[in-house]
């Protein structure tokens, strides 16, 4: 006979408060909450007791995918990255852009013990996120060439000594073209090539994103890159709350997305685990969500603009990176508040798997979607609607 | 001196499996879950009683907005139902139907003394989601004229009796253009009068959803009908996993959005909770999800095309509806088993008020997107791919 179902999510927590859950309603809850179970990942001893040294929180899992006949299993080792900043944002910037990188080679170099293939750190992983202060000095002194700038040079070196694709997103100046700044993921092949860069496409103005004084929307579209490791692109934080963003890099053919993050707690941490499953789901790709941890305190005191005094502190970061898969499943979180790298074994054949099943490309109406969204920007737009 | 930070949600529940969590955890737990809390809404004695008789949960909820100096507040009581089938699949087709009008009749007379002006039922209310079978015997009977069917005329009375907008999907017959079959929401406003219909955009070719057998894609675009409880717009069922279905109504201006939905759980359930969600957070509209429960009995035997023996069975539809606010929070869901009336108070001063703090749609670039949509339905489409 079958079990009897569960009454509700609701219940079952509120039941938390007063007894333990039994085996079959944890499971459940989580069933409801993270979908069919991805399996743990065993990391070698070796870099378990690396992270544990360098204290940081090493977590694995794996998705798998039906066996094929036609085609071979693409099984893609991907880990993300969160790291607080690593010495106070009082030091003179090359310290802490230095020890920023000490940290990420640490991390990376479990990565490769973990045989990570690709990986990507965090948004601005070379900065404190300063964009709360609106102050040029000495922020700008960050921001580097999406080429060959410091930051670059460091992870071409990691890519060519691990083999891996590296995904680094930094703060850019284009000196080619007028010294304008840019929030800039860039990709780099095993080869040490830079493969090119993907401009964050849409910036907030929301509490201390302050970041529409340093830089714009980005142009460099909805890039997609090929790499040994699958198609990659990069959906740069605020990003995330843009649909049409999603789509577009599905519609180039994104078999992994990162979504590169710094968001607060107070904000947006309701959100952080519905936008970018959702976008998962909706594209069938498998999507990276990568946020900071920490509280970053900075020199001189700014506004947030709800009418509370000043302050110099932006956070609380809350991490909870996570991967989310085509299929509705996706992993536990990171932690909220320690450095952290997420391993995560996919098979990419899962993406079009489960195109086949749930056929929502072929059901989209992408002609219908065209015409309303070009009748939509016109100034004479009359929307649709019907009165009673 | 600040509180610790949790570590995350997933050690909680995990510790959830041997202890009970303390309250402050419990919180945390809530509060990532569901957004800032909505607050209970406490229904008459009257109508508890008359829902404890007519066995069906009742559950409120509020949503508030900040007081403004130039708009007065915009209240709207929203009722959402779910509902099992009331008698089996094997009566008569006309005993079927009067069966379910009784149950909505009596939910509705509750959602009147909860003070609900606007309503919305299920999906296909007025019958079994027989879809699964892929027979057109009998079940194409429970089809019925939009302008002036049996369960329309029925609601046009609820509607006058209550002061009620009945937002009530059913399965269509179109006479005027040839007898086509379409699934089908119709809006219904305190007068009496059908104020329009909105059929179902996007129609499902997965697991035991063989709609497409039986109607096509909706051709009534995505109207929003405005009422005198604000503008409502219907998203039937399957368009919920369709990012650019959500946006149009948001485009035409939608207040409100419902998704009146039959899914099961082994399909659907981990995603149940994201779709609906990410939509309201993505527009800045209320949505309100709502899914039939328990598990429908068919008289002949079908498969499922999924390689496993036939069966008569479609199920379980899991229930869970909720409401999901412009601002990241939700409210609990209705039970997976029973059948339910959810009332939430909203002010409608809410959408706009996000609007402005997030700036979703002044930061969209739906020119841009336009364009990449106009481009990516082309035959010779080349993907924007970047080679290693």
């Amino acid at each position: 006979m079958a079990v009897a179902e569960i009454d509700s999510l609701e219940q079952l927590l509120d039941k938390a408060g007063s007894e333990p859950l039994d085996k079959r309603e944890l499971s459940e809850v989580k069933r409801i909450l993270y979908g069919s179970p991805v399996e743990t990942l065993q990391m070698s001893s070796e870099a378990t007791k690396k992270a544990d040294e360098l204290e940081f929180q090493l977590s694995g899992y794996k998705f798998t995918a039906t066996p094929e006949i036609t085609r071979a299993p693409r099984i893609v080792r991907i880990g993300l990255v969160q790291n607080k900043i690593v010495i106070p944002t009082t030091a003179p910037v090359n310290e802490q852009m230095a020890a920023l990188h000490k940290r990420l080679q640490d991390i990376t170099e479990v990565a490769a013990l973990c045989g990570v293939n690709v990986i990507c750190y965090q948004e601005a992983c070379s900065m404190p996120f300063a964009f709360c202060t609106r102050e040029k000095i000495p922020w700008m002194e960050f921001a580097e060439s999406a080429e060959d700038g410091p930051t670059i040079r460091i992870c071409q070196e990691m890519a060519k000594k691990y083999n891996m694709v590296i995904v680094v997103p930094i703060l850019e100046r284009d000196s080619i073209h007028n010294d304008i700044i840019a929030n800039t993921a860039v990709v780099i092949a095993p080869s040490g090539k830079v493969v090119g860069k993907s401009r964050k496409n849409h910036i907030p103005r929301v509490g201390d994103f302050n970041e529409s004084t340093y830089y714009m929307e980005g142009n460099t579209g909805h890039k997609v890159f090929q790499t040994q490791y699958g198609r990659i692109a990069v959906n740069i934080c605020y990003g995330r709350h843009h649909p049409l963003n999603w789509l577009a890099y599905g519609l180039n053919g994104a078999e992994i997305v990162f979504n590169p993050s710094a968001t607060v707690g107070a904000l947006s941490e309701p959100m952080w685990s519905i936008e970018a499953r959702n976008a998962a789901i909706a594209n069938n790709y498998f999507v990276g969500a990568i946020n900071r941890v920490g509280t970053e305190e900075f020199p001189n005191e700014f506004t947030s603009g709800d009418g509370k005094p000043a302050h110099k502190d932006f956070g609380h970061f809350y991490g909870s990176s996570y991967i989310a898969g085509p299929n509705g499943s996706r992993t536990p979180g990171l932690s909220r508040t320690r450095d952290g790298l997420l391993v995560t074994e996919v098979d990419l054949n899962l993406n079009r798997q489960i195109k086949d099943k749930w056929c929502f490309q072929m059901t989209a109406r992408y002609d219908m979607y065209a015409k309303e969204l070009a009748e939509a920007i016109k100034p004479d737009f009359k929307p649709q609607i019907v009165h009673e």
